[in-house]
């Protein structure tokens, strides 16, 4: 059997899921590949770490040109995470042709360009299909898979952490802090947990898909972006009442040829397949004018699930033929151009959850401030005032309006002397 | 840019979905193939037939010869459906060196390996996406994304016929009957519905996605098979009682090295993601060791759905290199060999509704012969007598068992004198 040596920058959680595939699948990956695959370096910021796997520490090394002068080492497999140095050493790989497999969102997000550029420079593979969504094959179902298709809209459930703890909110009635807890405690969240809760980690991930499903150069910062600390139990509440779940989602629609990217809080409709995605899991909805209404689900975290990715990519390396001189790649990210919609010009239908003193006329008044802005009412809700509460809690939901009208319409009404308080402003999709 | 000529055999359904993605999604498809597609030649059985698609006319043949002395049509998409002459034109043309695409279920099930072993002889691409659940990639999701997987189960609903029925009884509370007929007005179901309700479709499928995800042979009549034509409201109400859903499932897992392939009617728990997969949609789980639970969701059928998965394996072939003289298909569907396990081995939950006589000491009785078989008994239900039936209604909802035990319980319990009728037995699910 033919062998490959290849290298891993990086032994966390992903690099030792890899390093657990590579042997206990060993033989499925063998016959698949058709190449017997040795680890002959693995990059550690730390030799004195312990691991957690049984790796023989003569792999071990803190010396990138360990594995950059290996010229017997034909793939490189980045799992360190981060922008640097992973992308200078992947592009130090590149330009020694190595071909390149990597999991790291962030890197691709900010500097993918640069990282194609090159690899199409050099004529080596490169595959990132762990970078987004764990063990979900979207990026492949996106490259090769949709080929046939216009991409009219994405959009899912892409971080795990936030999905967990609005499951908890919603199934267990517990508040935002409390799951937040929760989840810290069962290793969903990390101990600064503000690049999942405030959407960053899910911004970075619609990037990429975005690139890719309409092949246009999305950057990071194109991205609206809004996270889940606002979400209260009440908000969750008055949702289920609606008939809706509240879900993080990275949403992207392609609007007469303009993209708009968000990731907020949404309102999905208790019906949608999208709505039974629960606890850690992700899930991608895509619909394409040949395919229609697609969805992939699984784990979008984890060592063993991310690992699978990764493992999966070094054997299409293999099967595309490792040993190629130069390597035509097949998926170009710049085919069109588009042009994006600023937030104020997005349409959707609003929840509108305030505080206001308990008057009468008060109803009239809001309602007259959002008809002056264009913005029509679907319904109300007004509470009955509780015990020592400040003001009572009015519900609004909107009918299809501009975001701008909208939040003209909000401008009033934070200053009008009766309400307390503008509380939460939720989008709804209906899809 | 570059040109491609190919075929396409047959214009029914898929053809002509394929003939509109070629049309209107032009712009795409060249840009992410590289390549001009010209579709050189169609045959069909009558050349004057009204197509429904504005095709012209010389582009229409009824001889096969056209296509396949032609040598510069490269690529033949095969939408015939059925065993011959389908298999025959694909062996031809791959002899030709010319590519196959086909979205042919029943001949891959039944014939696959005279195609795959000479697509490999002849050194031509054989892509076949579109077989299997329409425009889902579940075949390059096995095929490709999950290489470094031991797959351990997979499971879905691949028939969106009986996926239709089954919704309408069970959220309008539709008998079988009800639910075909307007199947068939909605064109769902075909006149002779036999292949959708009685499995055969399913089986096809389910014979086809093993082969792929445990890379061994299976051959179509290994798959036990069962239809849904006993399933009455009767037992979808008493699955909602229970805290289930019934689907029919295809469900193939491998144990202790061995094989267990079936068709049937499946009690599938209300909070699994597949009990939401609604009319006629399909969706496919699948366990893999290091991926972990994965579902894709998408339309099972229809003419632009399936056409996505043609045209998307058409574009593949391009960006494979069309013009290689030979191509190493990477793909072994013989690595391992299987045993199958026999179905009386299989080992399940069951739900079983009888009609027993409304007499004292019955249940006890019948209680007895379920424990002298080894069968334990979880729950059971009596019914209170309605005015004109024939006996109560008696349900019973078993352990684990093996599918043996429980069938020599039923024989004695089909002989009882007080057993009217045993009118159903469902397996049960919870994976």
């Amino acid at each position: 059997m033919k062998k490959v040596r290849i290298a891993l920058l990086g032994l966390g959680n992903v690099g030792r899921g890899v390093w657990k595939i590579l042997q206990f699948n060993q033989d499925e990956i063998r016959k698949r590949s058709g190449y017997d695959i040795e680890v002959a370096k693995v990059l550690v910021r730390d030799m004195n770490k312990a691991r957690g796997v049984d790796i023989p520490e003569e792999l071990l090394t803190t010396d990138f040109n360990d594995i950059i002068e290996d010229s017997s080492i034909k793939i490189v497999v980045e799992m360190m995470g981060g922008i640097e140095p992973a992308k200078e050493y992947m592009l130090e790989a590149m330009k020694k042709k190595k071909h390149i497999v990597t999991a790291n969102k962030m890197v691709l997000a900010t500097e993918g360009d640069q990282l194609f550029e090159t690899a199409d420079k050099e004529g080596v593979m490169f595959y990132y299909e762990a970078s987004v969504a764990g063990g979900i094959p979207i990026i492949s179902g996106i490259n090769e898979s949709l080929t046939a298709n216009k991409i009219e809209q994405l959009y899912g459930i892409v971080n795990g952490t936030t999905n967990y703890i609005l499951t908890k909110m919603a199934l267990d009635g517990m508040e935002f802090e409390e799951a937040l807890e929760e989840a810290k405690e069962k290793g969903y969240a990390e101990a600064d947990p503000t690049s999942d809760i405030e959407g960053f980690d899910a911004a970075y991930k619609l990037a990429i898909l975005s690139s890719l499903a309409f092949g246009t150069k999305v950057e990071f910062d194109q991205v609206y972006r809004e996270g889940i600390t606002n979400i209260t139990s009440e908000d969750i509440t008055y949702a289920k009442e609606f008939g809706y779940v509240i879900k993080l989602l990275a949403i992207v629609k392609e609007i007469n040829n303009k993209l708009q990217l968000r990731v907020h809080p949404t309102f999905v409709p208790a019906t949608h397949p999208l709505a039974n995605v629960y606890n850690s899991f992700n899930a991608i909805f895509i619909k394409g004018n040949a395919v229609g209404d697609l969805m992939l689900y699984g784990r979008g975290a984890g060592d063993l699930p991310t690992g699978s990715a990764v493992v999966g990519d070094i054997i299409s390396i293999l099967r595309n033929n490792v040993d190629l001189e130069s390597y035509l790649p097949s998926v170009k990210n710049n085919l069109w151009h588009k042009e994006f919609i600023d937030m104020k010009d997005v349409e959707c239908k609003y929840y509108i959850r305030a505080t206001v003193e308990d008057k009468p006329g008060v109803l009239g008044e809001l309602t007259t401030m959002f008809g002056k802005n264009n913005v029509s009412l679907r319904s109300v809700i007004q509470r009955g005032k509780e015990q020592g509460e400040e003001g009572v809690s009015l519900v609004l939901v909107t009918h299809f309006t501009k975001e701008e009208n909208l939040l003209n319409a909000i401008d009033l009404i934070n200053i009008a002397p009766y309400v307390v308080k503008v509380d939460n402003i939720i989008r709804i999709e209906n899809f």
